[in-house]
């Protein structure tokens, strides 16, 4: 294990955080509290001073990187991130319990947004600011960022690659052009550049820093509302703006560079775009219709159900209606769109559409060789041979997200004062990175009564759930460790 | 497709069943039930009648057979003894709705133990031991049962080995002996002098009927009592009894078979044999912690959970306490080991306890491949290497097995009467032919309440689960039924 790679780049990371940290500042200012500018400066210095500390630690870091290093880079990376950001919520006495602040960062950064603030509205919009940013900065991922902006020549960047590969979600890595540099800077400036088109579209109902605040939260696929109902007192037009920006965020980032390079057809015939987009009409569809006597007309079922499934589909987790109300085959839908997720490639969380695709291929393949046990049948997807081997490795990540879910629940469950619903369904929630559940930790309900285990348990999910398992698991491997290695 | 071949089949399967429709008949002849004798006898008829058609038909089969015709067969050989064999609930009185008489008997066949029945103790003594045999038959298997007992130089003997792979739970055969017929032979002896074992134990605190039908109940793993509470007003030594006769017909029936070979050692060192009896003495420790408070003694403490735990994970789901009150950890436990099931190659439902040690071995390899890329390791099993084709399949399964899942907890939501947790956790008992599930199909419910549709739905999981997903799949595949293939 090449250690001081791994610690030049965390470094790294932590600068860029340190700067990040500076930013809510200008919010607190405004609003003239000094404790929170203080909080924040403290923070950012915290971060800047390890960052020092690690970047001298490393000065003769070697070349020698494997995708292990990759992997335990991304994920030292982001539980470094997560504890100097929870320091401000800390510091400035607004979540003043240390696990409490560190399950809302983390669910700020892996975008879940499941939150344990009983009362958002009270808070100080700085701490508000920073809270809805990690969720910006976690959707298209730190490191990525970090690639993005790193010279090309720089003698790390031989480790560019399997950064990439372990932060974006998916199967395998878009790389929209050669240089991985030019791709993480393409994948950025177009999430910066529909962002802002969000926050034009919302500002025109709401006022600047709910817009920016709830653009954010769109675009990481994050969900942190920063009103105690979510955006069920907004108007209906920043609802459906905000129905029609998550579902945006939910789809492939290729497919917008594909657009840019005016290759509309393929963009048509992706076949992960389809099912996403049919997933989502059908869902909202049949949800529209299964709650329409609950609502006044079928315009607000049609505008409650569309939100609710771009929101749960996606893994924001807004909210304009509370669906543990709605009928039992609604959140059962619900539950299996929680599950499926959002497409490969995009900020959203969940199993992914690509991968359910590749299953549904991959059993509808093995039914046909039973029938035709002569014929080899290769798997394609967008007219391209999926290889085998990343085939066996989504039914392996299948098996070990099942792990993952079953332990997970079981564990919750120690904590006997919540329903078998309401552990299940917080895992779901976590491990999917969405962020409300069904029962206690429904739209309505929130994660702040939960046992200080369930918490770590959900914390650990999260994570998981955002960097796609390995890096997270690789961390708890002692094999990681070994020196020998 | 090789129609002819099917019915030949399938006629003789109806044929045994005629056979074993008579035999209830003997207590309906004790109690003087005359209406229930005519049931019966007029259902014998008709599925003799059947068996004789078919056999018209099926005069000349080829014997041209593939993989696809086995699976066909099994799939409608278990639909076809369905429909037959619920032909005495419906003549009786006893259970006037067919639907749900179809429900009864598939969860009978299946080894589920799901029941529509409100009030089982009113029920006449041919109709529930018509009940409990039916598991009897469906744990080790009918074709099993009709490979037995067919000549070896029959015509038909080269699609045995199609069929038992269909029909016998796990992703691998055990094939005991080279020669197909002698190892169904071997697997039924076993089968029957544990079975009458258990009964010889059982009959020390029950009437001989009672005897019976619950010692039918554990060998097919499968769970319908003759009382209303289960098994819970019975004595501990009745509890206690069936408690280690579900746990021994969850095991690997080869484990016995390498008893009789006296390869003591081979049965000790077995992976699967070890995990599974791990996790029950695990699960049963920590539940009875958790419910001791509940209870007078940890005696009864531990006696229940070790029932509820070996009912549960053997997929049996006898009951001698409403877990559905017991605290969350425990029913999230109990809600983990229904998923996780018996050992393969047993009589028990579930995913298998193999499946989940391969795909632990799968995630731990893969791990392993991201630390050191060069190497290359193989899986291995009691020592053995396991195919990739394997692990590969064990993965696609999985993804099937979530589909299924998730599709019918959709589809019996559609019910609005009934809680999420009812519709999740109906459609998992089910699908792993446990029983009881949680909430409403909790161990003091039934399904009676359930709408027509879920009844169907569940219906099919119940076979899906029994015949590992495929034989049923194939019979809704649309190419399995072309001509020209």
């Amino acid at each position: 294990m090449n250690y001081k790679i791994i610690a030049r780049f965390i470094s790294m990371i932590l600068a860029i955080e340190a700067g990040f940290l500076c930013l809510p500042i200008v919010w607190a200012i405004i609003d003239k509290e000094l404790q929170v500018i203080v909080s924040f400066l403290i923070s950012a210095a915290a971060a800047g001073l390890l960052a020092f500390v690690l970047w001298l630690v490393s000065r003769n870091a070697s070349r020698t990187y494997f995708a292990k290093e990759g992997m335990v880079c991304v994920g030292l990376s982001w539980i470094a991130i997560s504890l100097c950001g929870a320091l401000p919520f800390v510091l400035s006495g607004q979540i003043p319990n240390f696990l409490n602040a560190l399950f809302e960062i983390v669910s700020g950064f892996t975008t879940t947004g499941a939150s344990i603030l009983t009362a958002v509205e009270g808070m100080s919009r700085a701490i508000l600011f920073w809270r809805s940013f990690s969720h910006w900065l976690g959707g298209m991922g730190v490191l990525v960022f970090l690639l993005a902006i790193i010279p090309n020549n720089s003698r790390d960047s031989g480790l560019s690659m399997h950064l990439m590969r372990a932060e974006s979600p998916g199967p395998s890595v878009s790389k929209l052009v050669p240089k991985m540099r030019q791709s993480a800077m393409i994948l950025y400036l177009i999430y910066m550049a529909l962002t802002v088109l969000d926050i034009i579209f919302l500002v025109f109902d709401m006022s600047f820093f709910e817009a920016v605040c709830t653009a954010f939260g769109t675009a990481g696929t994050g969900g942190f509302g920063i009103r105690n109902d979510s955006l069920a007192s907004h108007s209906p037009y920043v609802q459906i703006v905000t129905t029609v920006f998550m579902t945006l965020f939910g789809i492939n980032f290729a497919c917008y560079y594909l657009l840019l390079m005016r290759k509309i057809k393929n963009v048509l015939k992706d076949e992960e775009l389809r099912f996403y987009i049919l997933f989502i009409l059908i869902s909202a569809g049949v949800i529209a219709v299964n709650i329409h006597s609950l609502y006044d007309s079928w315009g607000e079922a049609i505008r409650h159900s569309s939100f609710q499934v771009a929101s749960v589909m996606t893994t924001t987790g807004f909210a304009t209606a509370d669906f543990n109300l709605w009928p039992t085959l609604s959140k059962c839908i619900l539950l299996a769109l929680m599950v499926i997720g959002s497409c490969a490639g995009s900020t959203g969380g969940g199993f992914k559409c690509f991968r359910i695709l590749l299953i549904a291929k991959t059993a509808k393949r093995n039914l046909q060789q039973i029938l035709h046990p002569q014929r080899i049948k290769l798997i394609r997807i967008n007219g391209q041979v999926v290889d085998e081997k990343i085939i066996a490795g989504t039914g392996a990540y299948l098996g070990i997200y099942c792990f993952i879910l079953l332990i997970s629940t079981v564990l919750v469950g120690i904590d006997g004062g919540q329903s078998v619903l309401t552990s299940f369904t917080s895992v779901i929630a976590c491990l999917n990175n969405i962020g409300p559940g069904l029962d206690a930790v429904g739209p309505t309900g929130n994660y702040a009564a939960l046992a200080p285990l369930s918490k770590v348990v959900l914390i650990f999910d999260m994570l998981a759930g955002r960097l796609e398992i390995y890096p997270v698991l690789l961390l708890f491997s002692i094999n990681t460790w070994r020196r020998k290695s």
